[in-house]
């Protein structure tokens, strides 16, 4: 999508800031009010999970250090780990050149995936045999 | 979101495999027939960039081993490089747990970000200082 607001800033030099408050105004959340949020393991650099904020998740994010998302499924807010215990402390972040998604590099405790594999990106494509591979068990 | 597909899949032991075409007409697209992409650098691990596929540009990724996108902003099919000559060679796709995002590791020719930035997410929050600072320099 095209943004005004981040073409307008993205020829600013290396260094320079920006109030953050005014950032988050302007990022582009959906119609449903939500952000896509790819979250990535700050040590391994795997990409654990895709998910969704909406502007209070990601204050509540910012505010708290864990990880806090919108759940499309449960239509709530939803801490990572607050059931599971597998929360996910942040430890940077970040926002794309158009605003429309964010990176969050985490430290991890457990399994990211609710199926107790390590990530959620656990099917992997096999162009050469038209299959896909489940890696990793289930717990 | 719920897709019974995908949880039915969930349990099945490491290893197994699955019919390509099987898996891909139970991914869930949006109701703009889009699905998000997270490409990440397959050597340094760097999440370059997030953007969309239909299944077109999926069956075109896979096809030609180049990463073919949906652009929300022309509406078409966006073959990333055909015109900046910053083309991603396809290493490896995997779906997740919901059949709702893909990754894709690949092999990144120049700069993967239109700015010129080695990837789109330059855009790095420091919640002490409430600023947002620019990391790298367009080109």
């Amino acid at each position: 999508m095209q943004n005004t607001y981040f073409q307008s800033i993205e020829s600013l030099p290396s260094g320079r800031s920006l109030p953050l408050n005014e950032v988050i105004d302007k990022l582009a959340f959906n119609e449903q009010g939500l952000i896509p949020v790819i979250t990535q393991d700050a040590t391994s650099k795997d990409v654990l999970m895709m998910a969704w904020m909406n502007k209070t998740a990601l204050d509540k994010t910012l505010t708290t250090g864990r990880m806090v998302y919108w759940s499309r499924s449960r239509d709530e807010l939803w801490e990572k780990g607050l059931t599971s215990g597998h929360t996910q402390e942040l430890v940077n972040m970040t926002f794309d050149c158009d605003g429309d998604a964010i990176l969050c590099q985490v430290n991890q405790i457990g399994a990211a995936c609710h199926t107790g594999r390590p990530n959620c990106f656990y099917l992997e494509v096999n162009k050469e045999l038209n299959q896909v591979q489940i890696i990793g068990s289930s717990q």
